[in-house]
């Protein structure tokens, strides 16, 4: 495995957050580079502004787990107060469980037989609470055949789409047939309505956002009033990282009748990028994010080594499409270190220019004085596609150490 | 871990390739889907016919190992006869020793103290065989300082680049004053030369491989005529997957003063992208290419679910990011199967349009008869991106059953 913590556990082979007597020193190259490692006190604030800005906007919250695939910081998040974790896949619910949790929410379709049995099992052998979405009548009656014959009962979340956009029912308006085949099963539970506005781009998205929201709470108080739900508490679950605060204020009216549930997953790591931009339009527009003390910050660095600078002004640097996203933008040059100085130097106007599979050309001033086996510090854009390349993740405290590593689960 | 190979493996707590006593069948959804497989057939055929070609063009054979870093191929590798795995860091130096392979060509620059360390032990401790690129004087020295200190020598090939390339000594005429810190260096053996000529891409992109290699050629000639190497060996080094045949062609006249290698990478896998476009072209203009039996074949599969046909002609797969390369043309909807048919059916003007972290859009005719809960079977483009996102890949027989796994090491 690629990085050096990855190599301590395997020599100590057991569990990784047990090593805390093992330090590893950043600036004293004491790690293999690339690596990445996450900054303790952002990471901490990161926690506790999302769960502030749920508590204050009266919805619980279920952070996406999917960005991370992490138990210590699915752990860290359910210390916060968070209501649950949402999961995009069986096996991360099934490794989610095993991680310590209980409330979990599938976004996303169950499908396919060997899911049934994890998911059946699960729910016969353990005390997890699940809810998972449907929608289509295929999927309903496949998934009533089979949790019927096990006599297993499944907690159901209609979801709701857009016109273009991903998964969810399109024809809110006509939904009934949908909503029948699972009230008239024997195992499954209507007990709430999920939706995922990520999917709206464009100029008028807050507006199309808006429109779509309040179809969904037209549907849910008719439904509501109908008597269709299965459960007394009734979810109305919605928002990914980019337009939590509209969904928190578009629903507040209804959280008498209903949990709400927001579900951002980015804002635990954050980023420099396209996650950046989307808080920093959210800090723009609500009122209540702009009040809350501090905001997000970046948490995920990628060190990595300068290998040649073959050319003046082009750097060669030992970070590739291996280890960090590049799906959303490029990673962003914000610290260069030279081994034996005192700490890192933030840098300006360096850019990766284009990234390979194991390199990335970096483009600095003609005069630039780097030279190979100096460090330089990026930070990127879309965490989740840089936690899924790593076992292993360094939690690095204010001096440079560190002193406890995550494990993800991919 | 997110497919179902892993967690047979997670139960057994043992090493994957000993529990060939499990099977799963992929038709009865024996597994967890998305999951990766690779085609047993094809597999064979690729490590087969790469060697061939190396043997008769009297070139060796070092497989780049960065695709996969899977010590199950690695030997399947080495048992066709190849000379040696070629690796891009050192954490893949070391898992590869680890695994079995003793020759090893560090097809990058040795950067960085925990490196440096890393490297001297496996020398000091072991029977390994191994060469590292330089391409500039701080790096020469930088490890001189460090090898001279431990009392080891290291292997060392000058390595040679293109403008506006990667790595490599630009001015390839005016490198004595590199040769000179490498051979007047007490720990640093020039053992050899190395290039890598995939940078080059554009119109008369075969004319300027040619040029690369002509200069080359004579910076090989006149350093053998000054006797700057160390050892009677003297090894020539190139090509990625796009130009061994030209690379192996052209230093054919030098391989009885030099051991030529090539270090082709993605053959083994191979796919319905880059590389078979890559590989069209050398089978076009390589007489010797053409002439050995067959041809490489796309040995990679991804089994998704079908989730939603929220409209007519959009069909939403359970297969994202997190599961397939997606930087070289997305994946190629192949075959789909029905659970309960006999097998997979061919597949035909199905296009996936865009992909997001855990599912990817397909188009598809309107009156195609899909459904939640079909499989589709996708070939893919770039290898090397989808194997570092599964920690198990099955092997599948022709009954779609797979009765081994092998692990990745990323």
């Amino acid at each position: 495995m690629k990085n050096s913590f990855t190599k301590a556990v395997v020599e100590k082979g057991s569990g990784v957050t047990n090593n805390a007597q093992k330090k590893w020193n950043l600036l004293a190259e004491e790690v293999s580079f690339p690596t990445a490692v996450l900054n303790e006190q952002a990471l901490t604030n990161n926690a506790r502004w999302m769960q502030r800005f749920s508590d204050e906007s009266a919805v619980k919250l279920a952070p996406h787990g999917k960005t991370s695939m992490s138990p210590e910081l699915f752990q860290l998040q359910l210390a916060q107060g968070c209501w649950g974790i949402t999961l995009a896949t069986v096996p991360q619910v099934v490794n989610a469980y095993n991680s310590g949790v209980k409330r979990i929410m599938l976004a996303n379709q169950l499908i396919g037989l060997y899911h049934f049995k994890l998911i059946a099992d699960l729910i016969i052998d353990t005390d997890i609470e699940l809810y998972c979405f449907v929608d289509s009548i295929d999927n309903a009656k496949a998934l009533d055949n089979y949790f019927s014959s096990r006599g297993v009962t499944l907690n159901i979340l209609l979801e709701l789409g857009v016109k273009g956009g991903r998964c969810g029912w399109r024809d809110i308006a006509n939904i009934d047939s949908l909503v029948d085949v699972i009230t008239q099963s024997s195992s499954l539970k209507l007990t709430g309505l999920s939706f995922y506005e990520g999917v709206i781009h464009g100029d008028n998205s807050h507006q199309q956002v808006c429109q779509f929201i309040d179809e969904v709470k037209v549907l849910a108080q008719r439904l509501l009033t109908q008597q269709k739900f299965a459960l007394p508490e009734v979810i109305l679950t919605g928002a990914g990282s980019a337009w939590y605060d509209v969904v928190a204020k578009e629903l507040l009216p209804l959280t008498s009748d209903f949990t709400v549930v927001i579900r951002p997953g980015c804002y635990l790591i954050h980023d420099t990028g396209i996650y950046q931009e989307a808080q920093n339009a959210i800090v723009a527009r609500s009122q209540l994010a702009c009040d809350i003390a501090g905001d997000l910050i970046s948490s995920l660095e990628l060190w990595a080594y300068v290998h040649s600078i073959p050319e003046p002004g082009l750097v060669i640097v030992g970070l590739g499409k291996r280890d960090v996203a590049f799906d959303a933008g490029l990673p962003t040059p914000e610290y260069s270190y030279r081994p034996g100085n005192d700490k890192p130097s933030k840098v300006n106007g360096w850019q990766v220019v284009k990234i390979m599979d194991q390199h990335c050309m970096m483009e600095v001033s003609l005069d630039c004085d780097l030279k190979p086996g100096d460090l330089v510090i990026f930070s990127s854009s879309h965490p989740c596609l840089t936690f899924d390349k790593w076992r292993y993740i360094g939690i690095r405290n204010q001096d440079f150490t560190v002193e406890k590593t995550i494990t993800t689960l991919f």
